[in-house]
């Protein structure tokens, strides 16, 4: 029986990439809805953006639902100079004939586990934690009935991409990561650290580009867009790809290494706010409530993601 | 034209006074419903005594919803120790045959706001500002549509009551009292430095006992358990009375002195947290945020009371 | 015999005006050293201004010090919107004669109380606790040595002067006030809730003025300059006073009352950097490390400022 | 002519190695004074452990002083379970028969930097930097007289050692580290990212060993002592080693790579409090207030350390 999930997501390039994986992949997981949050555009477009991607797949029995459109408490930062102005820049996507589900994402979040059986849903968070996290304030009683909760955020050995120690969604809204950290559901953290190990070589993107369908074309056009940022900022041979790593951690977890530690979200200080701060020597005695990934198969990840690329028109 | 509006509550011995004053006044207020919140104790036992003062005036027309069951990021702090193990000892109050709403509270008042005229409703609180906070996290538009926010928190020349430098419905939930102080809809702050200068002496407390009605003898045996602990800190003669002046300042606004002047919330520092940092002399450039009260006519504020409940029940 | 003090100070017309209290009474105060500190203006002109003011007294025995030109971590911070451009204008006094001490004033300090017996030196502090501070890390054998702080700093019921929470002296260099009052030796702290309460009345600055010797006359006019900032800020009658109340405390502390608790700085948060947090309602745990001063008799203080500065030439 | 150097440092087994490769090297280095900080141990022990150091080496005409024996503004934490009771475990040295100098430690550097000309002396930092911080604020005009502080302190990309975000000598003293960061003089900072790339490999310490002097032997007998406290963290194939990076980058600077970056000390957060915030790739505007090195060449360095060893006796 496949596992149920919900993907709460900032579409954004590699949350187009990670929602195609998780929807070419029905025999091991279901996706109940995709949920939009403001991240690396606004909310409109973000949730406009999760509309295209799923009739790019074919998956119009796919609901999607709109969250929140601001952080917590802070003010709104977006990446378009990472992502373009629509968020997904790259291929030239039709505007989108299904609509979006009328309830609100963080009613949907809460009405949906309250109606399931404890340990019976994972979210998979691929931009800032604001609607899980209102979602548990909203209704505390969520918190133990969430089977996991898998998350592309954070970094620590590989510092910060937005500020010199904050990854970009922890950062838009670390009040919101801090209340899903201290959560008590079990949290696996797909960090920078892992990210930045699975790059978009050449050969890489070209073994997507010559699937040969219009999911891989988009998908080859969107990460040729996106890389660019990167490229330049670090010189290096591809550049990483984030949120299709939560993903394909559902699917295959033995392609990648971390350890059980205590993360912390820095909400105090200005200089380093938004910083995830892992214990991962254990030098602390705070509690272990992550499992802090650190290292990732990258051949095997992109063999997983151009295979079922593949299976989608 | 009675003004239009949500009472957001933690009763809480002067929160039911607060909502007596209210209810007894529908010439002037039209009270939609009344939320309540974590904070003087727990969500349940303060739904149930707003339920329970409800029925003591005999309104039960007025809806009373549950709102959020803790605060935004911190762990929850309660006040038995001041307002007994219930929230509202000292009366006998039968138990409530009303019902709560099932709607959750944050839901209500962000359907109220966007369904009635920008302008038409006020939210007076009495409480940590979880609720307000949420719903403006989660349906941002409902900001330019707040009438105004009338407020029972902070402390500023009198100090704070919890910690040193904190007063109680801020401390409990700071981060919502940033969110809510930084939203752009007109606020007016009953501070401590209000509420300490109406205090329950005996001729006051003996005022109201002699009404002769059943509130009058509930509200008398309310105040006369919820002063005995700032009677033993402070040494006064009475103790302060809170939540029942955001109500008397809309019945009766040139009872109070104050003036516009920027209002921020402490939330970096634990030593602090949850401080009101009014910059009443003007010294910032911060934006004038708040009508930041800082006196009362105390005599005057009793006659009101006294007055006003003489009519209920 | 009479008590020992090394007073360190900013001067400023208060500040003058304190030592000037301090050299007209011999009998009880045997000033070992006026050590001068960055605050009000820079160091320069505030030694400058010390060496003028024992010359005005004509106790040009007393030896001045420089200490440290700048805080320990932050920018400095001065008032020559107070104290004019000169830190002490308003009299038209000399170019000194005199000269500075060879010697830093940390190190006369340090090596002063190192040489006496333990319990043999009072510090009197006017302005930012730099030097103490600095000593203090310097040589910290000398804590134990210190017979007691009294220390002009600080603000809790009466609010911050140069921030909505900080007062002056603790603002400019926070840093050091934390490291000072943490040092274990007795201290006694004279807010601004004690300075705002000694107005300059005109009748007090009148009988200052009719004192008739050269003293009064410069003390009157450097009150009639520095109390112009205030009376336009409060519309009081009259400007606070603020350091001579520490050497009027060392005369006759029982003009003053208060009581002993904890007091703590904030240096964590830029919104409340400088506030002396005081627990005056024991409402923490914290050690009772200040005998914190709330409340002055006005008329016997300017009365005692009167008597003395007559004694002078 | 050799480069004039004062050693600020906290021996420490570390700290030693890299006093004996500069005292090794009079023909590049001349040793002003080596002066002693609390870090590693106490003051009295760490300022003991570099009279017995410079005896081992011969060269008893170096002047030893002893600095703070504290912090700024924290209270000392210290790394026996590193170092040993001694802070110098590991060989057998004679008590010293040289004595400390009469003067204070900041006083030497303050007076020593006031009397050279501008540019002549560079200060290398092997401990906490609260000496240097002292002299700055005691005497402010030492700081453009200042020709290098080259410091072994901090980390990023190789997170911390003692917190999971801060390095030891950083933590030990935050405050001052942001007081010398900020200072204006040029700096080179070796952090944990290149003190963990030379490891004491078997082979590096039997070469050590087996070069048959008393400086070799004793120099294998501290690190076989200390290493054994980060062999058990990290499992690595030999421990890193810290200060005498120090020395060699002043030797042989083309041993190690870095750019020019913002350094910025965290002293707000308790959570992240000692970190060294490194703008390594340039995403703020920041200014570039040190050369922050990234990398060696640890056989390089190991052949450096050993040759130069060799010298003495
Ligand atoms: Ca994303
Ligand atoms: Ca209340
Ligand atoms: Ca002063
Ligand atoms: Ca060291």
């Amino acid at each position: 029986m496949p596992r149920k999930i919900i993907i709460d997501t900032d579409p954004g390039q590699d949350d187009a990439v990670a929602i195609l994986l998780a929807l070419a992949s029905p025999q091991e997981l279901e996706v109940l809805s995709i949920v939009a949050v403001a991240g690396n555009v606004g909310l409109e477009r973000n949730a406009g953006n999760a509309l295209k991607v799923v009739e790019l797949s074919g998956r119009t029995d796919v609901p999607v639902h709109a969250g929140c459109a601001r952080p917590m408490r802070r003010t709104l930062v977006t990446a378009e100079h990472v992502h373009g102005q629509t968020g997904l820049d790259g291929p030239d996507l039709p505007a989108p004939k299904i609509a979006l589900q009328p309830q609100h994402g963080v009613d949907f979040i809460v009405e949906t586990l309250m109606a399931a059986e404890p340990g019976a849903i994972t979210l998979c968070t691929l931009g800032p934690l604001t609607n899980i996290a209102m979602a548990l304030v909203k209704e505390p009683r969520i918190a133990p009935r969430i089977a996991e909760i898998v998350m592309m955020g954070g970094a620590y050995f590989e510092v910060g991409n937005i500020t010199p120690t904050a990854e970009f969604n922890i950062y838009v809204d670390p009040e919101a990561a801090d209340i899903v950290l201290r959560c008590g559901a079990p949290i696996t953290m797909l960090p920078l650290d892992v990210t930045h190990q699975v790059l978009t070589t050449r050969e890489r993107l070209a073994a997507i580009a010559a699937i040969g369908n219009r999911s891989g074309e988009a998908v080859a056009q969107m990460l040729a867009f996106s890389e660019r940022f990167d490229l330049a900022k670090y010189g290096s041979d591809g550049a990483p790809l984030h949120d299709p790593t939560v993903i394909a951690w559902l699917l295959r977890p033995e392609l990648f290494k971390g350890r059980q530690c205590n993360v912390a979200i820095e909400t105090a200080s200005e200089l380093t706010v938004g910083m995830t701060v892992a214990d991962y020597w254990h030098v602390t005695d705070r509690p272990r409530n992550v499992n802090f990934l650190r290292s990732a198969d990258a051949d095997g990840f992109y063999a997983l993601l151009t295979e079922r690329l593949a299976r989608l028109p």
